[in-house]
């Protein structure tokens, strides 16, 4: 920690906050500046009691942490890629490109069987979709439950492809965890630290979308909850952050995969489809976390947008799926990834 | 709805418009424009499967929603201002001021009481204080847990102050609601709605605080699934938005005080505390929001802020909070007001 | 500046950044922590280089500036609170909580006349009038120009009330100045420094709103600019945020008050009409700044809204404003200031 | 527009509103909703006065826009892509992808023709490099103003580049213009309309950077001011918007691209090094904004980042620069465009 004392104090002031320091185990260091007095705190601020409520006394004019709060995500415990595998033939994270496609929510066997063929066909390989649905409203379609469950396992059983749903309640992880291949945490739970720690438990692979106003390091904070539960396998999932443009229902953060890439040896994935919030982007914004080093994309594919029971507006068709398969190609291709079916 | 088309498309694309609103069961009525045709689609969109998902139609520009998302919050449903009793002596909602004070984390039986006493004295007429803490890092102080829970239970028998005290976890609703006599949600489970569904069911008041990065519109509607499961006693609390400022740690927004007011009919608290995340912007904080027509605050104080187990920055002192108090007689007043122990 | 090695590095590179440190003018100083070694840079970070370059060597994870960037508005420069004087009897800054009103643009000598009349019976002390006006679209109405500024000045003639309009180009500098006692400096112009610089060498006191993302920091130094030409007459004027919130079309950061009163000397002024974008709101955003301790309300007031030729939703009636003065009479007692015309 | 008017009105309510309407030019048409009343007026919102004056009246809940604001720079207007021909040899908008590539700030002669050789080298086309710069504190170096300029046309005239550079004062257009190929509108300065026009009449292409917290609508109708001020050569370039997010100075939004490209003809131009203010990250940024559709990249280089005289820490270095253009030349080939040099 670096303490930054306000200009003009007495000594007996100074004196004090030297004493405090100490009182929290740290070992204070002295730099007398041009206006300033800094103190540098020796000392692991992960295991210490913070200083920076040392900015409640009048004469300390800031406090400015030195190191970083995440350590088991971060690139320093764990220098190479790690990979997450996923039943025995998926493993995120490596040189072959995943793509997790299939609708925003479970709606009927027939709508989720003919996706999961048609986004296999088009080289998905692996099948989203959602049973328990986090809806704005009370009043809005909130997801066929279990039954939404045994639809995801009879298409998982009929395709092969692993699924991925979203864990919405602490008392449903088992249940879920039972059906899914991956546990997804969405957006609205992501410092929803309890569900963290069940999702953990389960073993499964855990999927965390970035909140919506979610600092990366409060992400990567997250993340660290699944890892410090004795769960490797964690995927970091951009999907768009909360900004003052309204053309796009968010603004996806395509800069976060570089930088948790560098900062995390965990894998990341895209989800387009929330990061636009329309239809008509997902394919562009495809194209730049490919280009950008995304190892997995997440797309909500439905077969009649317009009718679907949740969040139309932002699905592709099953066509538009395939077409935009086909684009990511030679991108995929340029930054030296394989796309499955190529 | 109004479903907006774009200029220049074919007389059939229009129709399969006009014929697909009617299928979603709404009836359309067209008004050609000078540029633009514009259908207005009549029909309940609380009850109806909503329109927006036309977007995905290429001849479509736009979809507006008219009608108010929420219902049992709005001052429609309940013209006159709802009050919220708790326990024997207080009611939220009328002309009296409520201050619920107390440290951020319950600590030890010393630090409690002490503060209890001292807010008391000062005039709170709550007891806050958090036994169960969400931590934006694993290796933070989580709380002291039931135990906490105990100790605030000991402090209101000894100073007849009801408790408020957060609930993170849909599994320990009934243990928290059994000691506390105000739930509350806090800012990171402002969307976690099987949480608030837990909270509305134990019967307890719910005091929800806005989300992170949440419009009014969206926070209105996370207290809707509140009164949706029969539990009529809710409080919103402004405690801050996320925006790209960095002295303070959030931005208050107190035009959120007169706006949930207009638009709901249950009281709304203020948490300058957080909303500042710096204790030497609380007082006048406390000030803004008192005079914009806040029902209760909310602060945290701490006996010694620079010790505190969590959030010491934004702490007040014991005799901070004392003078604290004196001060906001005059605006209390000058806004009709009345604060307890004048 | 403080400067943050990454772990692990060689002495040959924590070597060269002590030499870059002293090539560029700083004495460093090294304290080795428990994972990192962290530099005092000893020297004045105002007059040299900054370090924050060296973040683009691989061996330096961060630069974390000590000193305040800004100077001659800080209170440090000052520590008494500054006064602003506007003609012989207004002096903002003191005890009198002024009141600028008036309409957002000058339509006609009617709508002037009528309203700087109407203000100045219910307390007004200074008329607001806009005669450049910048739009966000080339088709909207740009103000009557010159012709504007003369019946500002026959207002002024009229009602002896000082007269502040904004500056929208470094070639009008003159010409507004010729007119305006109070040169108002718009958030889209916030950082034109170019026109800071030439309203500054007018001699006219200066109104700088506060740009719509402008972080507090940047607003004091956009303020610096005005000071370091020479013009001591600056007025901050805080006027919204641009947010994610939609409710509104600013969200109005009160806490700004309180900041800026204590990292300068300058006084600060409100503008609510803009901050809200509602005319419902003014008068509850009124009440708010006033106890949060500004110095002056910036208010537009039409005499018919609805046919206002510039941002109508945002400006109340005649009769409005009236009733709004006698509102935030107690409140201004109650803070200790005093408003005309009680 | 549409209007939303309230629940429960009268129907002199209603009347009124219909009659304001029609004085105000617009043909109302009435739709009677299940718990609303909603209002089509139709007429040119472009020439006409606008209707959201009408939420200043109690019995108004809402009122919508239909039409787009802008009309010039739209996709309406000219269906077909726009190029802005630069000099003889450079036409941005094409199959080619543009680099534009330089210092920050022209520093000394040494330094800029050292660049401009190497950069030209590597396959840049253009030559950017700020004369007159805008900084954030009136105590940083504020450029070398017209020496900077000349030493651009020596550079221009050795190397063949056209030249980019930033206009920051009306009152410097013509002399910008003398020596510069692209005028270059900063961040700060893009909603500056006065600046806007005084380039538009230089007749010389603009590059209009989006504003720090602009929305596109904004952004479009800005560059409108130079299309009606009749220059046609108008290039929007993003560079990234202001969030809540530390980790990087701006946030870059790549969604930007292809909805400019949809909305409008103009070209559109990145800028990684704004976007990211970290060297660090400008090549992921660089290959994510190409697969996303940019005509053109707008690259920070200098030839020893650490001794910049702004910006160092968003500049690469000259080697850094090559590997970053052979790094892009597949992706430019994945999405068809073509690379100089290759």
């Amino acid at each position: 920690m670096i303490i930054v004392l306000k200009p003009n104090i007495t000594s007996r002031q100074e004196t004090a906050v030297l004493k405090e320091i100490r009182k929290l185990g740290y070992r204070p260091h002295v730099i007398r500046g041009v206006e300033r007095v800094v103190i540098g705190a020796i000392g692991d601020e992960r295991t210490h009691h913070t200083l920076e409520t040392l900015t409640t006394w009048p004469q300390v004019e800031n406090v400015m942490p030195v190191q970083k709060r995440y350590k088991l995500v971060s690139r320093e415990a764990h220098p190479s890629d790690s990979t997450v595998r996923v039943g025995l033939r998926v493993a995120i994270g490596g040189r072959q490109l995943h793509i997790m496609a299939g609708p925003c929510s479970v709606e009927s066997e027939k709508q989720l069987l003919t996706t999961a063929h048609a986004v296999q066909r088009a080289g998905a390989t692996l099948l989203r979709g959602g049973a328990f649905k986090p809806r704005t409203s009370p009043y809005e379609f909130q997801g066929l439950g279990e039954k939404g469950l045994k639809l995801l396992a009879k298409a998982r059983a009929e395709t092969g492809l692993p699924v991925i749903t979203e864990l919405l309640s602490e008392t449903q992880a088992e249940l879920v965890a039972e059906y899914a291949d991956i546990l997804q945490i969405g957006t609205r739970n992501a410092q929803n630290f309890q569900l963290l720690i069940a999702a953990a438990k389960t073993g499964r692979p855990v999927l965390l979308k970035r909140g919506l106003s979610m600092r990366i390091e409060e992400w990567l904070l997250a993340g660290e909850y699944i890892l410090a539960n004795e769960n490797p396998n964690l995927l970091f999932c951009e999907r768009g952050i909360r900004t003052f443009e309204t053309y796009t229902r968010n603004t996806l953060d395509l800069a976060a995969v570089p930088i948790v890439k560098r900062e995390s040896h965990c894998p990341v994935v895209v989800d387009p489809s929330q990061g636009a919030g329309r239809s008509d982007l997902v394919t562009a914004l495809c194209k730049g976390a490919v280009a950008m080093g995304a190892d997995a994309l997440l797309i909500e594919v439905h077969p009649n947008p317009a009718e679907a029971w949740s969040d139309g507006a932002q699905q592709v068709t099953l066509a538009g799926f395939a077409r935009l398969m086909e684009e990511l190609r030679p991108l995929a291709a340029a930054v030296g990834k394989e796309l499955p079916g190529s």
